[in-house]
């Protein structure tokens, strides 16, 4: 597997879950309605899990615009391939969103709230506010990709090659980190903490003739993108300061 | 032990868990009665990892025969040994689910809504739509085969001979992969994802005498056959084409 | 630490934890007021863990008189030990339900339902039905014990001595395991699963002077004395049959 | 990173992640209302999860003055480098606290309970009774030290010369027994268990302009401080007799 194929399979994972769970708990008539936070975080946490699982070993599994970015910066992964990486990234999560609707379409169907809706795709902030908005999304980010460092450090130190080690096992850290972001710094804006699993869902979105659908939050598309990047480069430059 | 009984005993542990849970959750008057998704979702990867750490050693723990199938696809499993799996698998689901309802018959007898009761068994669409219902026992078994194929590659790395490494802890991914499908990809069909899982139950069902029954939902069996074989055929080939 | 002290904290640890759960979840006015099967079982859960961290190391952290007779009757213990670590294990649980009472007492006084009340120390089962309640404890202890022994012989295998490999990681999958029952198979009777975890607090129960509290539920103690013994031995022979 | 830096940045990220999850619990508006015990708890062993994840490796990432000095009483951390732990894990805590304000002030501002508010920052009794908090917190930490104390001795027979073994894996046990900790004895006074983690931000809360705020229940304050310090001490005379 090449790593643009991992990037693109493991970020297609990620968002195939990561959606998946939020159609489960916010369509009508699902299964698992009537879930909460737990079962959002959890999920989110698992999908980055299996994700990285996949993707490690032929990648190291970025699966995340922000991290290779703030992994570049950090002088750790070469320039040269953010491009290639974050391409991968954003087709991965748009077919993984797109996915998600496959699925749950009859769901779809079903619920009335257009808001709802697009929630399954990206997200959107509980209180608008550009200012606090953007730093919740920095905060999230920073906590990922500085944590991701020193996996990555600690990989390093036991002669590995990949910011995964132990095998399967050591993409149990990574989820943890993410379960913990998403049930502490989730509650303001959904993190995001990462731009492919924003922007591809929601041009996803954009493009799908979903019934009864209401605009794409463009207005707001701009703060998970720009926000994880701040949050990633801030993540490197203390682990470079350090 | 020999793989066969290896695998009764595993898919009989896997059910016996797996059945308890959903019988917890929603027959009358249990300890667990007011549990919801988390709770059935966590209990159903443990009740994978239980199976994994007894059966791990000894066949393998494909504990479902998309996984057997899956497998053979992808040359990692002889087809010489799948018939002898499935019917082991079906044999332990058979007597895992015949446990729980030992156990859980005063609660049984307690229920009105014979649909509840059929669901502890086995599983049903929340719309029925085949076309929709069996993408979605594709999607969910795709992601949990086409991960044990990496689990699997991972462990051939490090020189074992089995998809379980580190003892007891290996079995940890699998637990965590069921866990994140269950919570994501479980909300339109109930995730079989295991046609020894669904169709070993469902004859249980159809033979026990339990009070006041429904139909045992003849109709919708194929789909969590068929569904869960094609999709564990189809994460053989991109692993294979990988 | 001797075996004799480290089953005794061990045990104690387990007790606190687990207990405490139940009072935090059943008594009036605490902070985890509303908590439900996922907090009960998750904290058994990790109860476990706790006492087997410490244990682990000293006497292969039993905790548990079933453990400890089907180790014994699986030829992995010897014989003349059992007793004593008993006797432990039954210091170890009263210390601990005394140490919940003495933690939540404001609680328990501002609780009427005495029932509630003698819950935080035993079990008692959904519906009384001495065949059924004792099958329930057979299931879920023939799945604890049936686990150890698997866990004991990959310990075995690796060269360790105990049941506890990986350090304090080891102590994971036993955790996870008693999880699983807690979920599953905890609905009917309440999963006790260990004559010590059930019959020391009961004990502590009859003879603490409680504000308005019930009988201790006597005729119902021996069930979970009888049923998880009977459980261990059977999974005791079929381990020595496999 | 230096001892001193870690400490500030590893009692940060706690800090961060455990009043965010109070944050997305209590406050009006968030993605996460309506989260209950299961949510807090694990985001708080998530939290110290995080936090021992990056300073793991240069402080051994004690993250609590309990912990700093339980270990001093027990011989494992010389005594001259406690005040200077005990600094690094205040500033830690505080700027970790300043910045849950700063992120969620919006949700301050909607939220019109000022106890609510206040929890956010520092704990406060169900039921006040010096005597049973000061025990509920000398329970708590106990069990925290204790189990560091075994972690620590399980990490030295393996040659390392930290707390935390096996990389970022290591941070697992000690995320667990916190996770266990606060679902089970968390229900009488909300689990300090730390003087930082309850001082620091009570000092903040003080501090910070919040709108329409509560005083900062300065008499309470000593017991978080008090009874942890003497839960530490207890388990570091236990190890030190066994």
């Amino acid at each position: 597997m090449t790593p643009f194929i991992a990037e693109i399979i493991g970020t297609g994972l990620l968002i195939l879950l990561g959606g998946g769970i939020v159609a489960n708990c916010v369509l009508k008539g699902t299964k698992g309605s009537g879930s909460g936070w737990i079962e959002i975080t959890t999920a989110w946490g698992l999908a980055v899990f299996v994700g990285v699982v996949v993707a490690g070993p032929y990648s190291g599994a970025h699966l995340n615009p922000a991290v290779s970015i703030g992994l570049a910066v950090g002088g750790l992964f070469p320039w040269a391939d953010v491009p290639m990486y974050i391409l991968a990234q954003m087709i991965g999560a748009m077919i993984g969103s797109a996915l998600v609707y496959a699925m749950y379409k009859d769901h779809f169907d079903a619920t009335e709230d257009a808001g709802l809706k697009r929630a399954v795709f990206c997200t959107d902030p509980a209180i608008p506010n550009n200012f606090r908005n953007i730093l919740s999304e920095i905060l999230g980010t920073f906590v990922l990709v500085f944590c991701v460092f020193y996996f990555s450090e600690a990989s390093l130190n036991d002669g590995a090659n990949t910011t995964v080690g132990l095998g399967s096992i050591g993409a149990i850290p990574v989820a943890f980190v993410v379960w913990g972001i998403g049930l502490s710094l989730g509650g303001t804006t959904g993190y995001a903490i990462n731009p492919a699993r924003d922007l591809g869902p929601r041009i996803v979105h954009a493009l799908l003739p979903i019934k009864g659908k209401i605009n794409s939050g463009w207005s707001y598309a701009w703060i998970p993108i720009v926000g994880p990047i701040l949050g990633a480069v801030l993540a490197a430059l203390l682990f470079l300061a350090l």
